[in-house]
């Protein structure tokens, strides 16, 4: 755990240039439009330990995979969204010294990212042989104009007099610090000095994977007019150069703006006009008015989605982070998108799509933006159909697989003991169509398209099981549960429920599907008798004496102990401990019967949720970000409320206080999401089923208040705790009845239903 | 299985250059005198699909481990006996038309290899627009001048008159075909035109692994003179040309000297020196002279070690082929070195030793060889206790690990289900101490240096396990057996019965070390309880009804069918199958429990014997080289003699058959042994147990006899079985008592003992 930015509701911002933590204030600071991002690197450049970032969405490379022995099946690539050329650059010099906060003398330092306008700040004063000069700089990426970025840099002379130069750049030479033996990605194709662009594609590759082409194009402006500096250019990259000379008091404003058009969008020979235009559009406005159309968009998101926490400003400012990030990543405006792990500030999970969209956005995404974002995430899964049939094949398997890690569908990552077995994927992600029917009450989609995605899965998992002669059940050899520090188990309780989910819910549904669905996916009675067998037959590990399912077969012959007998400094396990070590100890990484329970929520029995928490949660290490999130709603939910709290604090502020030791690769954005649903699933205990939404709040003890807004069913609903009661609005829509407490009570709109406790 | 030479019982010849299986013959034949080996390339080049391969015993490179993720506890790198530079190069010009068996008109081809002398020879006719050439070639390493390789070429023109032009190169511009990124491992040093040497050295490492250097000197002779031709030079290589002409009938023999010295014998500004001194040694006998100094050597070793099969000649030369190569890669001459999986013969494996080792050479070894040579082996791991102790201690355990694949005794093999799991070998090698012990009756090793090898793997083996309270018996979590089919099992059948006898043996011996060992092991009675313990309460999986032992927890849940239900074009299931349905699927790769009944014989009933080869065998795809030949031996104690024969079949010409589509990598080394052990332990029923040899012979149906010798206890014996009796015969030594056909014998020196069927 290690803080490095102040507390602020709004702000994330510190008063220290944290030199051995640069990787980390980096990932922290990183802002995005849902179409590109950066790190926080610096402008004018760093000496110092630095990972330099840029991102460009659904820009990616397809690496050869490199193993040490190589496996039937294996994926030929492994999909990354590369570093793109860097665009922020503007070197300074002056007085003919570099500017190099590694090396130079400064003070003042402020470095602060607004969350309320996406907008990254930095200011310190320059401290030169001769002089003294304050430096400003404002970034941020237009999240209307999303092609667009924009600093602003403003110098001023607080003593003697300063010769500035300012080298602004455009650099295709990058590489990813991940790439095999130091290899580039792109390859140069024009740099253009009087149009200011450069152009370059990615490498080509053996997989039939596109080859991305970007342009990228800047200019200067002084005074709200553009400025002709003098351009330099060099392979895949450019540089133009402006000095000034400033006298004491004397302060100069250069603005950088930077269009950035991939092929994506605009085809290769098509780029450089596009950009042209684009460019006009955005210099008709200044900077300052462009940055308030910006603010403007952000401030209509906030009002939707933010949350309200009085009393506690760490826990504000860490949901509000999450937010914020999770909306610079993805906000549902290119259906061909997904959210990476580590959205755009980092390498790490190469930026493909995962299962945590499905298990951990969707659920968030549904409550707080319009049900057309969490379609669009369905959809890109039906997209990807294809590949998913091919994954499948690859393992000699029937049906649709989806994939652990992929872009188009494909899987792409090369361990067996996931690739192969962590197929409990293949469950979750269609039970986002389940969640999505059952929050919206739309049942278009599993109607016709979703029948496919659940027809597909169901063959797979058909074959995936096998009957057991010796058991006389069916079971589910060779997995990987969410708990990934176990590795091929059998009966994995998770993947057998959620492959039991799987088949029982398209049997359930396949009836009432579209006449055109029903012929497509075409299943015979043989195989709806097969599924209902399964469905009837499979093998649940369960334990009667403890009263818990049984995580896999085994568990219990090993050396349970609780987390706490484990020395602090062996923490956390995965930095600490062999991989052999970790496979054989009883610890969990994340939820695993827990994830089962809190995605088949009205399954269990309170006692059942009780036994298996009390059994499984003094096991589990929380050391993935997904873990503590849900852990925290069920402990809300059978009324561990210290608990419940303790793991919210980890999940909201797991990257502002560094919780992993692993920030510094990037923020976990994936798990963002945790932090909202462990407020509103947890603290507020909001449940939907059977068409009805419920709450059963409570407040954390060193909150005054909390409160959130929820989109359901076409009606905008706010939810108001604290400690005497719970206030409910229906602020927009029609009439609604939900349960709090257990109890029916009837929303009207514009009216508050205040509930004492 | 694919037979591209022909049947021969002294020979392996082709008369056909088979370009479509170019690297099987190259592989078959390899030649090699156990410091150094070449594939069978040929001299003059070939444009055509190849794979070069020049080893150096001891030599190697780590190789930076390159793996998609990351686990604690992973080697740092991946060792490999790297391809050296390449010395048999003789290019050939003829009027003007380069020699290439891929493009020129050719007939007559023989390419023969003769396991008498050690010897490869190759002759054809060159058709030219204008002559007609003959070429012969021969060429041999040296057995006992060993840096020493001779090749001898004779060209005779047949028809017409040539301009012929030789080339002589030494070339260290050599990669490894698996290295990562084409990586070169070779730094040249120094070319000398007049020494005619070259000397590279390998590249450094961050590892602390030493850099080799290695030094190769040529010499021209003809008509047994010393000739000088053109000598020219480049980065890393060496040539040296020679043009003749010659009319009709007449013919010019070129022979080429070649001396390598490398720095684990002499110190790099020593190395030139010595080339010449070992030049001047070579060169003072013809290559005639040399030839027959080198066969009578072959001779000598022939004649301890031969088993003589009539009425078989397939099975004949099988053997013989088999004897020859492992021979070739070792032969006890050099205590730092060991046996790689392919010897001399391809990168496979990396040129690294196994555990394949102790489990399958040394009861070759030990009686065919002196005693010394066994003792070697156990040496060359005691020399590597301290890698041993760095392994367990890299996984977080006490004690110490012997590597699954090493040069220098660290870990260097980088799959986790390998490296920290396949830790049977932790009990198989030291398993050898005993098997030495038992064989030769010399107690010396095992009171002394062999009691800090049980020890030490005692120790790890206490740590390793733990106690189960649910079951009530220690038990082993996540490992993977010899069955490498399945991986992370738990209470494999064979690791843990190999770890109690581990502790038992070593609890049995402890007493009787000497004192000097027993201070320097230090056990406490505290740590000599818990061994005992584990001893008496190690779980040992076990079905009653099956009468079977339990290869491993769960496996009776598995969807257990016999390997003839496998349609046969997906065999084998390696090239066929994905990972992930081998791992799920019942069948096995190599003996596992039956591997345990194997090795400790003794301890089981027929009965047991019998009813668990009946499960297993017929769920064994044997697609590990080692796992016909252990089989075989089984059936053949069983009296299932068709099996026995059939599975011997399989091993004593896997290469030559290319029964596993694989020998194009390479030969199949370190199983070679098998064939050895299917005749001996198998057909004739050799044990030795109690300080009694025993025998309890058949003979297969289609032979007419066999015979074959072995060292024991400081005699010579051999034994002769025909289809009317059996023969034993005490060459040399003291009177013996044998059994056999649990009947005593006594042997008497010069005394052949008929025993009648």
């Amino acid at each position: 755990m290690k803080r490095i930015f102040e507390i602020d509701p709004w702000k994330v911002v510190t008063h220290k240039l944290s030199k051995e933590d640069k990787r980390l204030q980096e990932s922290i600071t990183a802002i995005g439009n849902d179409y590109m991002g950066i790190r926080g690197n610096f402008e004018e450049g760093y000496s110092g330990d630095s990972l330099q970032g840029t991102y460009l969405a659904g820009v990616w490379f397809p690496d050869k995979t490199r193993v040490g022995w190589w496996k039937n099946g294996y994926p030929e690539y492994f999909g990354k969204s590369i570093n793109a050329p860097s665009f922020i650059g503007i070197g300074i010099t002056i007085n003919g010294e570099r500017l190099d906060l590694n090396q130079v003398d400064f003070s003042d330092f402020v470095l602060s990212l607004d969350m309320h306008q996406g907008l990254l700040t930095r200011s310190f004063i320059y401290h030169g042989q001769d002089c003294d000069v304050k430096f400003e700089f404002r970034r941020f990426l237009h999240i209307a104009q999303k092609q667009a970025a924009l600093i602003n840099v403003k110098a001023t002379v607080i003593k003697g007099h300063a010769k500035i130069e300012f080298d602004s750049t455009l650099d295709g030479n990058v590489v990813n610090e991940d790439s095999n033996y130091e290899e580039h990605f792109w390859l140069p194709i024009n740099e253009d000095k009087t149009q200011r662009t450069i152009q370059v594609k990615t490498k080509e590759n053996p997989y039939g994977v596109p080859q991305f082409t970007v342009l990228l194009k800047e200019s200067l402006r002084h005074d709200g007019r553009v400025i002709a500096g003098e351009v330099t250019s060099q392979t895949a990259s450019l540089s133009e150069k402006v000095a000034i000379e400033l006298d004491e008091n004397q302060s100069y404003e250069l603005e950088k703006d930077i269009v950035v058009i991939t092929s994506r969008d605009v085809a290769a020979d098509k780029q450089e006009q596009a950009a042209s235009e684009l460019m006009d559009q955005l210099q008709a406005k200044s900077f300052e008015e462009n940055l308030s159309y910006h603010t403007k968009i952000w401030q209509e998101r906030w009002q939707q989605s933010d949350i309200e926490i009085v009393g506690d400003p760490a826990a504000q400012q860490g949901i509000r982070f999450n937010i914020l990030q999770l909306f610079m990543t993805y906000y549902g405006e290119d259906k061909r998108l997904n959210v990476g792990p580590k959205g755009f500030t980092g390498e790490k999970y190469g930026g493909a799509t995962y299962w945590d969209t499905e298990a951990f956005i969707v659920p968030m995404y549904l409550a707080i933006t319009k049900p057309e974002v969490t379609k669009a995430l369905l959809q890109y899964r039906h997209d990807q159909l294809k590949g998913a049939y091919h994954n499948a094949a690859q393992q000699g398997l029937a049906g649709a697989l989806f994939p652990m890690v992929t872009f188009n569908g494909i899987e792409c990552h090369n361990e067996w003991e996931i690739t192969f077995e962590e197929i409990h994927r293949n469950a979750d992600i269609p039970f986002a169509i389940y969640q999505y029917t059952n929050y919206t009450g739309d049942e278009s989609y599993v109607k016709d398209e979703g029948m496919d995605v659940l027809v597909g899965t169901a063959r797979f998992w058909a074959d995936r099981v096998h009957y057991s002669k010796w058991r006389k059940k069916y079971v589910i050899h060779g997995v990987t549960g969410p708990n990934e520090y176990e590795n091929n188990v059998n009966n994995n309780w998770f993947t057998n429920t959620m492959a039991r989910w799987l088949l029982k819910y398209t049997l359930d549904r396949l009836p009432k599907a579209t006449k055109a669905a029903q012929e497509r996916v075409n299943v015979s009675d043989e195989e709806k008798e097969h599924w209902q067998d399964i469905v009837d037959n499979i093998y649940l590990g369960e334990d009667e004496d403890l009263g818990i399912f049984l995580q896999q077969d085994d568990f219990l012959d090993k050396d349970i102990r609780p987390v706490s007998t484990i020395p602090e400094d062996q923490r956390p396990l995965n930095q600490h401990w062999s991989w052999d070590k970790i496979l054989r100890s009883p610890f969990i990484k994340q939820a695993d019967v827990l994830q089962g329970i809190y995605f088949l929520n009205d399954q269990y029995t309170k006692e059942q949720k009780e036994k298996n928490f009390d059994f499984y949660e003094p096991l589990t290490v929380h050391e993935s970000s997904l873990s503590p999130s849900i852990h925290s709603v069920l402990a809300a939910e059978l009324g561990k409320k210290q608990k419940a709290v303790e793991l919210y604090e980890r999940t909201a502020r797991l990257d502002l206080d560094n919780y992993n030791n692993d920030t510094s690769d990037g923020l976990h954005i994936t798990s963002m999401s945790g932090s909202w649903l462990a407020i509103v699933q947890g603290f507020a205990g909001m449940r939907y089923s059977n068409n009805q939404l419920s709450f059963k709040p409570f407040i954390p003890d060193n909150w005054d208040q909390y409160s959130f807004k929820i989109n359901y069913r076409d009606r905008l609903i706010e939810v108001y705790v604290n400690h005497e009661e719970t206030k409910i609005t229906l602020l927009e829509g029609q009439d609604l009845e939900i349960s709090v407490n257990k109890q029916k009570v009837m929303l009207k709109e514009g009216e508050a239903e205040c509930l004492k406790d």
